[in-house]
């Protein structure tokens, strides 16, 4: 017997309200950057992984979202200013979501979505929206639910949206339920201030495919996806030892190690998936060059041509001054 | 107890003349072009893989070899009409290879080689090489070997040089042998007229690793290589398949596949190895363009930038003018 969205999202809302009580919200997530990715499913009804990853917030980059009851027979929506088609994949996936939890009553709402990054930057901008839409839910209906019990609602609504409820570095724990309670993010108490994260977003075309589906046929049809458990064993053991010990070439060559090996496997999936286009691939040869010179700056890769960078603040100059459009950030410099 | 190339030479020689019997002979072999590739060695001392392979021929495209007994105390080496130094790499493999022929003897020879490609167009020289010193060896000493032994002593050179004894497709059985005996190519008896092999050769800056830095590192590094005999146990049963039933697409999809997943299997090693440059990347766009028109088009990639692409007779004009320097072949129109 499966479980459903539905049943998860009736057992954790068993004792709280059960229709909205107040007439408007607001509450903001971070963009979270996965360091050991989650990249395949164990139950793609509720967005159970098959392994364990580990993420990164921007700090204060994400996901703004008021939501404003409304007498209407239909849900409006906007995203940055703009009204959004209620037929569209955007729409049709955040209402199938709202309908969770209205299975009695009929409210309807005004969704203001806003997001610090751009949409087509490829900085994952479902994961924090998924997270601040529960947070606002939460205020809407006055629930009193607690930030893991939060992080698995927002796993119903985008998988890495439960590493978005916290700042700093989050754990995804696996969990081995059937129901996916056990299944959340986790956040790490230490913090980095050191370390710096560098967008490099370069001009993308059409997205060959949706990380979703992507995901779905590395799963299906890559052989070398079978190895995928160990690897990300190895570098989350890595990555969690490199962060207890600020380890910084640890935690950049297990990043940089299990970024690889996911494109990896989608390369090797059919059709084969490439997100990297002839602008990334000469980025991480002048990565590689700089490692060779001695600046220790690693790379991380999602499912779109850009790259993140990891370095360490001293380097910020010389990375600065190598890639002339990087966005440096401070992970850990962030009023929350 | 672990055999060297003596040991095996010794046991193929044993009942063979052991000095040359003419001042001189002459050789051919052709570059042989992997549709699933060797990638990974059981023993690394007799190149011994940790699978089998499948090539195909290039048509009368490869090495030339003459040897030539002098009165010296050494033995001198050109390629293609330039002298090559004793102290170069390609120099100490080739003297190592001949010094397994003169253990009582001492004698010395000229070795003038010409190469039908590129030496830098990675179109795997030391694989013909090797197959073309064997035969011509063979004919200066006056042994009686036939082509299953010796392309056992071309392995112990180059391991794929073991593919390069014959015309069309080539399967280098793996063997379980420790000595290797059983580990050799073995030609199969099918053509296929309307197969094309089209090289597109890229400018190429310094080679990041050697092909054999390459393997090392990915059997030792890349925990996806774990599943990389999973995945030649079935590409090289489609390719096979496809080979017997002249299933072109078949047998390019697995051809496709198998080179992506060993390209993959780099990707993911540490330090990341990347051949692909921004030219190959472009390429491979093109044809996954050209196959969503319809147009069966392949490619596979050796341990280099470049691409060899495989198609139809009846495609060969639509894929000339996508690609303006392509080389197309029929490697099938030869004379041996």
């Amino acid at each position: 017997m499966n479980l459903t969205k539905l049943d998860v999202v009736n057992t954790l809302l068993r004792d709280q309200k059960q229709q909205p009580s107040q007439q408007h919200s607001h509450a903001f997530a971070p963009v979270n950057i996965a360091l050991c990715k989650y990249w395949g499913k164990r139950d793609n009804q509720l967005n159970l992984p098959l392994t364990s990853s580990l993420s990164i917030a921007l700090p204060n980059l994400g996901t703004h979202t008021t939501l404003q009851l409304i007498d209407s027979t239909h849900d409006s929506i906007t995203l940055n200013n703009q009204a959004v088609a209620t037929d569209s994949d955007f729409a049709k996936k955040l209402i199938a979501f709202l309908d969770l939890f209205r299975q009695q009553s009929h409210w309807r709402i005004a969704v203001d979505t806003h997001s610090d990054v751009p949409v087509a930057a490829g900085l994952a901008s479902s994961a924090s929206g998924f997270a601040a839409l529960v947070l606002a839910l939460q205020q809407l209906f006055g629930w009193t639910l607690n930030l893991t019990e939060l992080s698995v609602l927002a796993r119903l609504g985008s998988g890495s949206a439960c590493r978005s409820l916290w700042p700093g570095f989050v754990l995804w724990h696996v969990g081995e339920h059937a129901d996916g309670m056990d299944s959340h993010g986790i956040p790490l108490p230490q913090t980095w201030p050191d370390l710096r994260l560098g967008l490099l977003i370069f001009h993308q075309q059409a997205k060959p495919v949706s990380s979703r589906v992507a995901m779905q046929r590395t799963v299906d049809t890559s052989i070398l996806y079978r190895s995928w458990p160990d690897q990300v064993a190895q570098d989350l053991s890595d990555i969690q030892a490199a962060i207890t010990q600020h380890d910084f070439e640890k935690l950049g060559i297990a990043a940089e190690r299990n970024a690889m090996a996911m494109h990896a496997t989608m390369l090797s999936s059919w059709p084969p998936i490439m997100y990297s286009n002839s602008d990334t691939i000469k980025a991480m040869q002048t990565i590689w060059n700089l490692r060779s010179e001695g600046i220790q700056v690693y790379f991380t890769q999602d499912a779109g041509p850009h790259l993140k960078l990891l370095f360490r603040a001293k380097d910020s100059a010389r990375i600065q001054q190598e890639f002339e459009q990087i966005i440096t950030l401070d992970p850990f410099l962030f009023k929350f």
